[in-house]
């Protein structure tokens, strides 16, 4: 929230206080609705209530929709019923089907009865698609005209319908039984002469996703190929809505963070937490993985076990368990983050994962040489003894090595096994590589020792 | 790559091959230019440049545009200058000011001489801008209309430039001195009566951004506001340039990457690194942040040292090293990546984060309380001793409280120093909390045994 902004807010809490609702009004008029929608999140509910029934029906629902579907359901349920249909008519229909998405299914049936008609069978179709398919987060309002409609009617089409300047810059062409057969910009269609027939213009092959295509691949569709909107088409070729550019590009940073969270080691869950509320949804996310870990890690325990001999005999191997397991670890994450990263944006390619991993076995092996020197070099100075040293330094070389083709390797298994790469996490390969860094470690130890001794 | 790519890709090396080459112009001539992009990408440099040659001016300006600025570049210095001509004269003044930044000033100096005037002079003029600004980003193909010419003017003005789709969806309006004072979508312009003055119908106090505002911000300005192009105006307020939405995407996805490789603690460096070419760029990425944590873990193997008599006196409280750094580990990672994301979005705000830090201390107190509990538990089974237990379980319960704090406030303290919260990595905060793991595991184990025996 800019300064500027923040002034707004504290004058809103104000005015509203001292019941100036006219002066009020005014002042939140002006605003942008995306700034309207930042100063309503930060008052309590009640304000917000009051400040959403001082607004027009338009601004109000603009704005509304910005906020999340929660806290628009929330919202709309608090309003008295004349000013609920106004706005849920008003709303996009995409974004009114997210909001009634949150809502009990009786208190949704009743409000879909308040609005026009129209909009409602809207939302209802809406509401039948999966949540991040392109059918849910497409919108219904788009302008499709026949194919044998000259460009003359096809702008009055547009002029008549006038749908928002967010959904105008594309006009769809359809045939008689209203499958999709061509796209016009609404440039082109200004620039055609009047009489001639939009299928004369009009760009055949139109880029389209369909229904059920989930809305990763709809967002990575519309960055290819530098689209404002992508038509939705159902089995039968059918135009059934558009997803604009705007919430692709909401896709695309949900997405980004929900790998974000996964390569920590958060769960999905935690996504749609509020951070600054209550612990429990947060604890709930993450206990499963802090647990499972835990347990994983148990496993480098039972290693190092049983090598105590080993290191009641040279206690100074003990000192070097945290960096052999972090430094191992560290360097798996790196594979790990670049693998992931590089299958998510689509720049590693299915016929180029075993590259990728040599790759990243032979980076292993260059920094696990020089690393396994320095650190090696460090060990004997700091204990006095070549044979740590040595010890040291060959076991970090091995386990970055193997540490680096393990962190690359691990997506790619969990991509063959029809799961999202992304759920192979820092923390879980740290963990792994504990267990076989220890394992090297302590088997490089004892041979050493056994040979030397 | 889909199927039927990869299908037109072979076909492709085939007619390339038998020098069967108006099969093959014919035959890429049906791609979408993002499409006729992927195929270049996988040939080699030699077949590249044959079949660029192939294709007319606007398909191939515009496939080259969706290639990496290096590609780009290598290609169009190895085109004849007629052709490289043509296809610089094409591309959008943006995209052709990146490619020019990856070519020696020698070689930029002779291709800007053969581009026409106007087209070189735009070029020039986006070369002086930072790379990551607005200026960096934006286009100068834009539709500016004075204020008092009337919406038919305006129309025709439309017509006669005839900019591409994807810049013509809004017209700014600019006074005299080529100061924006506002804006109109192309659907308003065709509503309004063709005799009115723009002026009267535009959206005025239009948002904008400066020209050295940083990419990110401007991104984000884009998103909030639900922008399909925002202006660029510099200090006069006089309109430069737009940033489109494509535009705004890969940017996003730039930053996304950015913050997911630091997460990884893996540089930036490496962002720009071909994942199937050579290692040493990787090597010389990775190498720093590999020698540093281990220098800086070396810190939890002196605390390690110090304690040796104790485990020497006690060998299962080597078992659990491990586990106990991991665990810290694991849990500082997950507050970290909530907390850097949090920024980054703007989830959490300025204003909010001591009591967003407050919130992962008592996320980290009750998961550790459970955690501990639970590892405690499982090491008296498995160690058979009470004290092992209890040192184990209570140990990792302050250590989870004490990661969970430290992972949410590192992000804060280094925003806090003016640096980007993301360079705040999961190996980083892991390699801090081995050394104060140890720490804490430590003296809790010699407090309770000298207690008890």
């Amino acid at each position: 929230m800019n300064q500027e902004l923040i002034g707004t807010l504290d004058q809103t809490i104000v005015l509203l206080q001292q019941h100036r609702l006219d002066e009020l009004r005014e002042l939140l008029s002006e605003l942008h609705p995306a700034d309207l929608a930042e100063v309503l999140q930060e008052l309590e509910e009640e304000d917000r209530t009051a400040v959403v029934q001082l607004l027009a029906g338009p601004t109000a629902a603009e704005a509304i929709s910005e906020l999340e579907p929660e806290e628009q359901a929330e919202l709309v349920t608090a309003l008295p019923p004349a000013q609920a249909k106004a706005i849920l008519d008003e709303m996009s229909a995409d974004d009114a089907a997210d909001l009634f998405a949150e809502l009990d299914p009786e208190k949704a049936g009743a409000l879909l009865d308040l609005m026009a008609q129209e909009e409602a069978t809207d939302v209802r179709e809406l509401l039948g698609f999966r949540e991040d398919s392109a059918g849910g987060i497409m919108t219904t309002e788009f302008v499709a005209v026949q194919a044998h409609r000259t460009a003359a009617e096809a702008i009055e089409q547009l002029r008549r319908e006038a749908p928002s300047a967010e959904t105008a810059y594309y006009v769809y062409v359809i045939d008689a039984q209203e499958r999709l057969v061509g796209v016009l910009s609404l440039r082109e269609l200004i620039v055609a002469p009047p009489e001639t027939e939009v299928r004369a213009i009009m760009r055949t092959n139109p880029v389209s996703v369909h229904v059920n295509e989930d809305q990763e691949e709809v967002a990575r569709v519309v960055q290819k190929y530098n689209l404002l909107a992508v038509p939705v088409v159902d089995d039968q070729g059918i135009l059934r809505g558009i997803v604009t550019v705007d919430d692709v590009i909401d896709v695309l940073e949900e997405e980004a963070t929900e790998d974000i969270y996964r390569a920590g080691g958060v769960s999905e869950a935690e996504y749609e937490t509020d951070l600054e509320g209550a612990i429990w949804p947060s604890v709930r996310a993450r206990l499963p993985w802090l647990l499972g870990l835990l347990f994983l890690s148990l496993l480098s325990g039972k290693v190092i076990e049983t090598f105590t001999p080993l290191i009641n005999q040279v206690s100074a191997l003990a000192v070097f368990i945290t960096t052999m397991a972090g430094g191992s670890g560290n360097a798996a994450t790196q594979a790990l983050t670049v693998m992931v990263r590089g299958l998510a944006t689509g720049e590693v390619e299915r016929g180029q994962l075993i590259r990728a991993v040599w790759r990243e076995a032979r980076i292993g092996l260059v920094t696990g040489l020089i690393c396994g020197l320095v650190l090696g070099g460090a060990a004997m100075l700091w204990n006095g003894s070549p044979w740590v040293g040595l010890i040291v330094g060959l076991a970090l070389t091995i386990n970055l090595m193997l540490a680096k083709a393990a962190g690359s390797l691990v997506p790619v298994i969990i991509q063959r096994l029809g799961l999202d790469p992304a759920v192979a996490s820092g923390p879980f390969i740290a963990t792994i590589t504990d267990t076989f860094s220890m394992l090297v470690y302590f088997t490089i130890a004892s041979l050493v020792l056994h040979a030397v001794f």
